[in-house]
């Protein structure tokens, strides 16, 4: 009994093509028209199995395959069903679509689960429209309340509540929609590595034993704008000169203040009003730190704030910081975890256990079941670029061990 | 005899609505609707005194007020029509207004010059449109072929020969249109200073006795984009922490390399793909260096080349490195200068004799007559903003400078 490399090719081949950016990349943003386009597909996929299919108040694609036992509590399998702006065909959808194709199995072997199966397939994981990540999940384990929504807004200013509705959601009903803890045996989640150390190391298996926290904060700097060929070198306030010395001391910062494991990014930079003749009055720009470690993030976040502070007073500036997300770091459920490496052990894989330095839905799903998550290699660690890619032997593997984890764990 | 601080008033106060961009700023660029408005209030104006009018194919708003010997060559006066984006509502046309209201004055005390007046008012002078300064006295000049508008493009790819075509203007009838070295006596031009020497020490009038050159370049990095938490910080290639090490190096560069009259800006910058959880692959900037003496800028250019391919090894990125605009720098008439220096301190003005850090169209307009540039007090040094300001008596006091020496060059 094996999962089909051919239907897993087939569903990620249709559904890379659902994109607004062809030729350039996957972008299939939630509540876009490729993201509905993509979840009819699936949708039909799912009804053809003899599944109930649901999209919920926030736009989660929510399907079961019903188990002997109904009173039992459902295992749940899936990842997220969003990209970034001209991200790749994989991240995320891989492990939908593993989920299906493993119901898939389950059907055509009548293998009649005692727990119900849900599949998942998560919406705004990465944070596209509204610059905060895995918010499909924070809804539905209740971490964000449905009366928050209309607080959260996207660049255009439209709230969330409003995306939802224009979308042809019902927010509403999200209260009533969420996962209730006693209802669930644990989560699944096959995803992409998104970085270099399978492919690198020629394994085709990541244990993930905990996920990586996360703290995004926006800094802005503000100067005086004034013409550059006539304002003298000493008498600017250019918050672009403030703002370059503070991001080119954050790779420092981490070395001096992270452990070995801590990264930091500063990927988003806008400057106003960004003339070549005139000096920049104010720019902003993201951080974005990451770890397992609580405190060593947080070493970072304080010297990236004390320094900022620093170069601003330095320059006679002046500088707001604000949090954008915060996430602890999370430890997976050792017991799957045990269950995966043996699986993977007697099947003669490849594997090793590590972390996982982006964040997933698995780490919000941890706050209410036991979460394991098996990572499948990126060629040349390329991730969110329209270059990523997995090779399909590689996701059949891991959606083999994937069927066989979830077996086992209907079993206990 | 002397200039009307009330119709001065009058005429910014007009043209000051003209923009794109109400309540953020004058932005009236070259071949917009708002431009249009502009030259039709002035082109109204200039017919009630008797002049004849005409806009070239370059977009320049040209008038004549003819003089009692139609052989004798041409005194121009003028200055620019255009903006910056949320520019103010005085650099440029000012020095367009104290032209008209000269002639006014001329009119209305039937005073009959011996050379006919030639009013001008510039278009394209900011780069607002294609990213390069003074084209529009550069194509009347001859510095630029009406063949090379079609390879002159703007930030949609449009070429400025479509741009002019679009805009109602006729390019082909440029070449026919340029202004001959043998048809002029000299170009005056009143503008504010746009930095902060005259108001600081309380002088009401400027003599520019040179202008600075200008080298802009774009500076573009290149390296890989990829997962902002799954990638080791020692494996990234991170174009924003290259362009940002370069960036805040600058002012350094400047001091080491430059003269004290050295500036240089880095103005706009832009990252792709711009997302707080990507690590940047492209990022591009502009460097704006300005300077009288030729040399300074050189040194200081190709120590920022030098730096920026330094740390692009240092990262194993990609840099390309492009000229966008070169200018020398430019010493004004000392005759004509001579002549406000005697008509100012005869009026008991206060003054200096400066250098104007910014470029202007008299710069383009010395390589083929005598230039004189005549500079009013920018409040607080502020200019390219909303906030950029001139007092009108100011504005009136250098109208006056302005007339008297267009008098006294008329005698010659």
């Amino acid at each position: 009994m094996e999962t089909s490399l051919a239907r897993i090719k087939k569903d990620i081949g249709t559904i890379q093509k659902f994109t607004s950016t062809p030729g350039q990349g996957c972008t299939r943003f939630s509540y876009s028209i490729e993201d509905k386009k993509a979840k009819n597909y699936l949708i039909d996929e799912m009804i053809s199995l003899g599944m109930d299919v649901k999209i919920d108040g926030v736009g989660n694609l929510r399907g079961t395959y019903k188990g002997q036992c109904e009173n039992l509590p459902i295992i749940l399998v899936g990842s997220h069903m969003d990209t970034v702006k001209h991200g790749g065909s994989f991240d995320g959808i891989t492990g939908v679509i593993a989920a299906l194709e493993v119901i898939r199995v389950l059907k055509e072997n009548n293998i009649n689960t005692k727990h119900t199966i849900g599949l998942i397939g998560f919406a705004e994981e990465e944070g596209s429209n509204f610059g905060a990540t895995t918010l499909g999940s924070k809804v539905i384990t209740g971490k964000i309340a449905s009366s928050e929504l209309k607080n959260i807004k996207n660049f255009e200013g439209k709230s969330y509540y409003e995306v939802l509705e224009e979308s042809g959601l019902n927010p509403e009903n999200i209260d009533k929609e969420r996962l209730d803890k006693k209802d669930i045996l644990g989560m699944l989640e096959l995803h992409i590595e998104q970085s270099i150390v399978l492919d690198k190391n020629n394994l085709s298996i990541g244990i993930v034993k905990g996920i990586a926290g996360t703290r995004t904060y926006g800094v802005e700097i503000i100067g005086e704008s004034n013409h550059a060929g006539a304002t003298p070198m000493n008498m600017r306030k250019d918050a672009l000169i403030a703002a370059s010395e503070i991001i080119s001391h954050v790779n420092d910062i981490v070395k001096e203040n992270g452990l070995s494991t801590t990264v930091a990014t500063v990927g988003k930079i806008e400057c106003h009003p960004n003339v070549s003749n005139v000096i920049a009055e104010k720019v902003g720009f993201t951080i974005d730190i990451r770890d397992l470690d609580d405190y060593a993030m947080d070493r970072v976040l304080k010297e990236v704030i004390n320094y900022s502070n620093r170069i601003s007073d330095k320059y006679e500036l002046k500088c707001n910081i604000r949090q954008i997300t915060s996430f602890k770091g999370t430890k997976t459920c050792e017991k799957i975890n045990n269950i995966i490496e043996d699986i993977v052990k007697s099947r003669g894989y490849s594997y090793c256990k590590m972390l996982s330095g982006a964040v997933h839905d698995s780490a919000v799903m941890a706050e209410i079941t036991d979460v394991g998550m098996i990572f499948v290699p990126s060629k040349d660690g390329k991730s969110h670029v329209p270059e990523e890619y997995t090779s399909f032997e590689d996701i059949k593997r891991g959606s083999d061990v994937l069927l066989e984890t979830l077996l086992k764990l209907d079993k206990i």
